[in-house]
């Protein structure tokens, strides 16, 4: 028989990951603060379990997907967790994860699920995991049904960290797209050709400075390749400036315009875009 | 015999295009404000010119690449452009290339040129032209030689704009990865190891979102997968927190948080990303 599995929170996430588990044949008990949630489940072969200590007891592997980092706390103090793992896939911070970890640790794994629910259980998803190494190694094949597992390290934040840092470089990504699409919107250019001739090649072709950005940060800097901080800033002004005249409201730029000036201020000019990750480290 | 080509400016992205003008065989006259500027276009065969007057006279087709708009005016006011097409290839908005284009445009294309000088005459290179498009047909053999062309429309700004736009979604992007970088940075992560394994395929990946946010401008919203503004927004508070508590500088993020929580007061909360576009378009 398939390890049994318990998950803890039924939202659209935990329902997903318990659907996962099911499909995948194990014996899966869920719970959820109010009851009834995603009956789907039921068809699918979950067992209910009315009480956390009741869906902890069911299984040794215990999924916890809740909504936030103080729920995890309300649902589980109080519950005997001998001989448990607990993996915590709940939005967290790297000190909630640590201090979680702290309280519910014998056997604790901190998750950051790197996917929307409908991506759970396919190619695209997958999920950072930090904290007891002896606990990833004995559940990997049942996580896997999950989501790709990546073990990053055994301080618990670390999970939480690698996602937000990710989420981050995503919010980054998107806003600066939404900007340009916004340009784009007021002067009546259509999104879908502008986005399909222009924009996303150029994002993909402007991805390959990432890498080279992230050596210098390991290696010292390199050629700017006839682009350095100061004529960056010089140039920067009229992306400001343009955004202002088309209407289009310039806050998502404004911080990248303030920090290529505080560089150049601050002797940078002449060097690269790595420079502004040391300028933001030293906050 | 190949057109004869004139450039005015050798700054480094000025004297890259005379190179590619050169070393596709064309006779090519160089002006610059300081003289002597480049000299190994001397031995690639440039004709020196002594005046922008001149050099304009040299050649049916001037590109025109200097340091800021005010310095195109400088230097083409009172110089006889009769059967002249200047192509202006200067960093200017939208709004300068209009008004550049009244003053010297009976055959104007103003252009914005996606690339750094050591990009130029290689496939990566692309430029955009607005303007004139007879003036663009009559010379995109000898454009091509500079990069690959893309011709956007005859409103003389909208080369500047796609080029504003394209920027701008870069600095999202890189503004994004900074972030990410100091935050692995400061938790003591090699920031090569977690570029190659984890931040650019993820942003490759998420690369895949941009063109469906497009869709739903030009289309109308479709299903937000489990993951609406609402929920984005009560997410986002993690980013900024990790980040302080990381000793980053989170200013990159905070615009973005302030958005999404303006997005979900003013009633967007179970929509997706494309709502923040129409936020910023109605500034």
């Amino acid at each position: 028989m398939k390890t049994p599995v318990t998950v803890l929170g039924l939202g659209a996430m935990g329902t997903a990951l318990a659907r996962a588990l099911l499909a995948a044949g194990h014996p899966t008990t869920v719970w959820n603060r109010t009851p009834g949630r995603s009956p789907e489940l039921d068809e699918l072969g979950a067992t209910r379990a009315g009480t956390p200590a009741d869906a902890v007891a069911a299984s040794p592997l215990v999924i916890v997907c809740l909504l936030v980092d103080a729920t995890v706390r309300a649902t589980l103090d109080g519950v005997d967790l001998t001989g448990r793992t607990v993996v915590n896939l709940t939005n967290s911070t790297p000190e909630q994860s640590r201090t979680t970890a702290e309280r519910f640790g014998a056997s604790y794994l901190d998750g950051g699920i790197m996917a929307v629910p409908a991506m759970i259980g396919t190619p695209g998803a997958f999920i950072f995991y930090s904290g007891v190494p002896e606990a990833f190694e004995k559940y990997r094949a049942e996580l896997s049904v999950l989501a790709r597992p990546a073990y990053v390290g055994e301080d618990p934040g670390l999970a939480a960290l690698y996602d937000i840092a990710l989420l981050s470089a995503m919010y980054g990504m998107f806003g600066g797209a939404q900007h340009a699409l916004a340009l784009m919107a007021n002067a009546g250019v259509p999104a879908t050709a502008f986005t399909e001739q222009f924009l996303s090649p150029w994002l993909t072709a402007m991805l390959a400075s990432i890498p080279r950005m992230a050596g210098e940060l390991d290696n010292g800097p390199v050629d700017t390749a006839g682009s350095n901080l100061a004529m960056q800033a010089a140039a920067y002004e009229n992306l400001v400036t343009a955004a202002q005249t088309q209407g289009v409201d310039p806050r998502l730029l404004v911080p990248m315009g303030e920090l290529l000036a505080e560089a150049v201020a601050a002797g940078h000019g002449d060097e690269g875009l790595s420079a502004l990750v040391g300028l933001l480290r030293s906050a």
